[in-house]
């Protein structure tokens, strides 16, 4: 077995909760199979004839689930499924992980789209079959990213170094996260053009930079060519051009580089369903792609791709341009989803071979994991970790992405926090009235090794650890 | 290839959104073959083998869904289903037209069910894939009419000339409109007998005589024989015995049609659903049919027909009588829906000959397409070019079915409009101050070519658009 | 063909709306049958290609519901549903009668799940092809027996004699119904330990006394060891440890029958879905088995069985005993469902040895039907006969299940009902004014022969029907 093969056979028996589960060659190699589907499903027909796949949407959804429902039903497989939150014993009080064990035990594979952050993690650990990520609420949509990242693929000839621009909800859409982290991995550069108040979230833009070399510029040179009906951007991100050499670019124009032209625009809907407050809500100052901004110089070659469903930023008198390629992006859904879904279940037919490889492949950066205990909880509220019925079973997760300041990145959902105060596990070793805690930003803390970084929410908490102030 | 087997070839890859969208030999093929499965399902077990079925309920149901489902299982094809509308993507905004393109991308075939009239179509115009009405509002069922027609042409040995009484709500029954359209086009009478205040509403009686040469007699005789426990009916149809023999028959009584025999009474419930007023709702008043009125003269040889469910208009106490038929016609939509199917996918394994075959086969009449813009708006608040969503991109459409007053029809929902005044399209090429508009019921307007009507539902929209009012 | 095949034969076509509609042969022949599925599923990959199960449930489920889809699909069969009670036409006001009749036509099996007491055996009256009851509200959930039965027999080797400890949710857990009339066939002994408030209901108790030779000790020896943390238990239940040599034991201890040991804990969570008032909500009181518990003497070597959901009653601490058996017995539900299916469906490909066989088999106690129409309801208002939908066509159908005083228990739902008067049909022979009613305790009452009982709700009710109070 060549190395192509065995990254093939190694996807077997494994989930896809998150883009980052796979390395590049993995997703190449996806993605190479999703081609050979594409171009002649017949081979395929029958591999997975006698495999069950659940799937449970606890949100509602159309489109990707009969994408996936398709899928597994033109790979000869069969379903069951629970459509409806409402319908479900989640109602009862059950816990994600039970629901896991049980329905792990009847199917052969899981997909499941939930409203809670990290979701689909806690149902990988537990269901003891492969787990597909169909959506964590804001979180990740990683098999959307696949789809994307495929027809980038098709359409450009290849993914290494694209030229993209994010367009929209980049603060609700969670396809727009996954994709961008793919895309960082590939070596984009990406031009972030929100909607005015949806930029992306800090914890995104974090990551970016922390895991995938990023080089993050902010765009306020944009605003200057507000007059040509361009809103002006929140940021601009840049992955370098040759990884490894990262260069500071303060004066880039966001407004040049998408002059220079993108690969792609990439447009997401308002995600009105994920707002928590009516303020949120202002489509007005929404960008919208119509035929108008189609002429203007850097789209001239740009592929408009959309997750659909859209609403009213993507217009329709561009449905009918040979760059509007959206619809041929849902229809491709079905052949990705039956090139992971074969994959996973070790039921692939045929080794393909990759037509674009990775040879020096990526792996996640390997963050240390924070051991001790002390009562961090992940900030964002809609977190699985900080769910009723999960906290009850669930462990706090974190792995420390930063030490100066400390900065805890969740396990599950991937948002971050900064504790407002360090100790050092080295005092347990002291007599108590010489343990000490001080800010998290002073000089102090970055004397402390990572290993032994104590971490606390507040003063309060340190204190009622038996931590007394350190001077200031 | 022989007339009757291109007949069943033609039908490959159309779509069936209205019992008007196939002929009379196409739809004696259907039923023929629907007979050919019904009598043996052996043959058809694997037919649909690799194909999938979308089955897209926007609205309660589940006789039609399972019986659909049913069908398309027996013929060894799959399902993928989305059916409850709350839990579709239509919630996020989006346009019919986006969803058909996508789901017709992922599925070989769609069957729908919609609350608005017409939806069918626009999915049928946009998908790529055959689509069947599985019922759109109160417009039309034509699938449920199929089944009515196999049920009688197989208890009564023919289509052609049948004696039928529809009984019930025949104002919100689709399933009553679909089916006197298609019962007319094979010469029946029917004599309607509906609820009081549940009468054929006007467009269904207006298409009957323009499209399908049908003579309307107002029954207004038939109350006399009110003492006799029948209340009176609103109308009464005859569709003439020899085609193109039209004859005026004013004094006809319907109680008389009905005590010369009629081949089946086909019931209906009071569709609450449909109602928009708590005053339509006096189910007191609603006729039912039980053991008593079967003992009635006339209906001795009378089959009982319902589509189901039942509530009150049917009596338990015909359940076991032989003439009661309606379990049986349920049942028949299996064998019926499998025929429909694997004609439209092309996938029927042999040519059936009918037994009753039409040479001079029906057409629909071909009206002219009204395409001035004019400002004019269907009036049906239930249309689907009446949406929000959809008016975004789908345009008003009608055929001209009168010129004397002029009258149009919708294109999408059949709903009929009479503008209040015209004028004629010639005077665009006058100077602005002799462009007139007169009232559309005037001597005026009989002048004008039926090619040159300009229809404004009022005189302001004729004014807004240039015109005066012209000489009364 | 011996006994043992005739006995598998025997059950092609029958349907399963109750335990008691299996005998004890029938019972261990569908489990050999599943052990041979749990042991080897690929001799019945595809036995039941061709056939369709619809799955109609109308009340929320995931467990069950997916549990039975994936045996059907693991068969090979395929699936309908109708998933969500308000998506369906019952809300159009039709019977179970008429769905039956009509879902019948279409599918070869239907497995029904309904709030209504009693509904899975009306569907079975009218389907026409057999029924499985998926659970009818409070009443039975006969297919989770069958798991409870074969995770039991599978890990002690045996059913006959067991001993066996109720726990929890005794009043509306409808499994731990079905479970207590099955073990009490087998000659198990039963304690019952419910939470406070929630001791199993009288007709629960009554029909194990009356109906399967059951000895009720009530167990108020029980709460002087309250002291030990063990709360009191209401009542204890034992089947004598040979049949038929019945005793009476009324000073047995139910905590020394805990202490000398049980085979298993059988735990439910509380209902709260089937409570209706707020007051029956008090889960403080309610046992939890835990890791302590455990430790206890008694329970040494019992398995914990919960037909899941669970909710706070069975600890997460105890997950990873090996005496927690709650996840292997949700997986049990498939090759369960698979055995039970392929026998109803006559698709079965092998004959099974049983390991345990019963040769003087039970059959159900034939008790007289109560025939005389004298206006008595069954008094439970969950019970499908007290549905205005049903009430137009289904009449009231009791047993006579004792005679000094008369009760009578339902046909549908088993809930029994003393009426409060009686009178002799013979009296029907005497002039009118010689007709009396007695007080049903009283001793004239005990003097009619019961074919000649009639039963009156009240002395009203008598009075109505022409009856007299007779001298006291």
């Amino acid at each position: 077995m060549n190395n192509v093969e065995m990254v093939g056979h190694g996807l077997s028996g494994r989930s896809f909760a998150s883009v980052d589960d796979f390395s590049n060659q993995e997703l190449a190699y996806v993605l190479s199979l999703a081609a050979d589907v594409a171009e002649n499903r017949e081979p395929f027909t029958d591999v997975c004839r006698g495999k069950i796949m659940a799937s449970l949407f606890f949100e509602a959804s159309t489109r990707t689930r009969l994408s996936f429902d398709t899928a597994m039903l033109r790979l000869g497989g069969q379903l069951v499924s629970a459509v409806d939150v409402g319908a479900t014993s989640l109602a009862k009080g059950e816990t994600l992980a039970d629901m896991a064990r049980v329905v792990g035990g009847y199917a052969d594979l899981i997909v499941m789209r939930h409203p809670w952050e990290g979701a689909a993690r806690v149902v990988a650990e537990y269901a003891g079959v492969p787990v597909i990520n169909a959506g964590d609420g804001g979180h990740e949509h990683p098999t959307q990213t696949l789809c994307d990242l495929f027809t980038l693929q098709q359409e450009r000839g290849r993914l290494q170094g694209l030229r993209i621009a994010l367009w929209g909800d980049l603060k609700y859409g969670r396809t727009v996260h996954s994709l961008a982290f793919a895309l960082a991995r590939f070596g984009a550069t990406i031009v972030f053009r929100p909607g005015s108040g949806f930029a992306a979230p800090e914890h995104v833009l974090s990551k970016l930079a922390t895991d995938y070399g990023g080089e993050l510029v902010h765009g306020d040179v944009l605003s200057q060519s507000e007059g040509e009906g361009v809103l002006p951007v929140d940021a601009l991100y840049m992955t370098p051009h040759s990884p490894h050499q990262l260069a500071m670019l303060p004066h880039l124009s966001a407004q040049l580089e998408l002059d220079r032209g993108v690969d792609a625009l990439y447009v997401t809907r308002l995600q009105k369903e994920r707002m928590q407050t009516q303020a949120d809500m202002k489509p007005e100052d929404y960008p919208v792609v119509d035929r108008k901004l189609l002429r203007k110089k850097g789209f001239e070659r740009s592929v408009v791709l959309h997750p659909l469903p859209r609403v009213d930023e993507l217009s329709l008198d561009i449905d009918s341009d040979p760059r509007s390629l959206y619809f041929k992006q849902a229809h491709q859904g079905v052949p990705v989803r039956m090139a992971l879904i074969s994959l996973l279940l070790g039921c692939n037919p045929r080794t393909v071979q990759p037509t674009e490889w990775f040879g020096e492949d990526w792996r996640p950066v390997a963050h240390p994991r924070y051991v001790h205990e002390t009562g961090i909880h992940c900030p964002n509220e809609r977190c699985v970790a900080n769910q009723p019925s999960e906290l009850r079973y669930l462990p706090q997760k974190f792995v420390l992405v930063a030490s100066t300041p400390p900065r805890l990145r969740c396990g599950y959902c991937d948002h971050e926090t900064e504790p407002a105060v360090v100790a050092t596990a080295e005092a347990y070793d002291e007599p108590t009235y010489r343990r000490k805690y001080h800010r998290a930003r002073s000089r102090w803390a970055t004397t402390i090794r990572p290993e032994n970084l104590l971490l606390f929410a507040s003063a309060e908490d340190a204190e009622a650890a038996g931590f007394r102030p350190g001077a200031a």
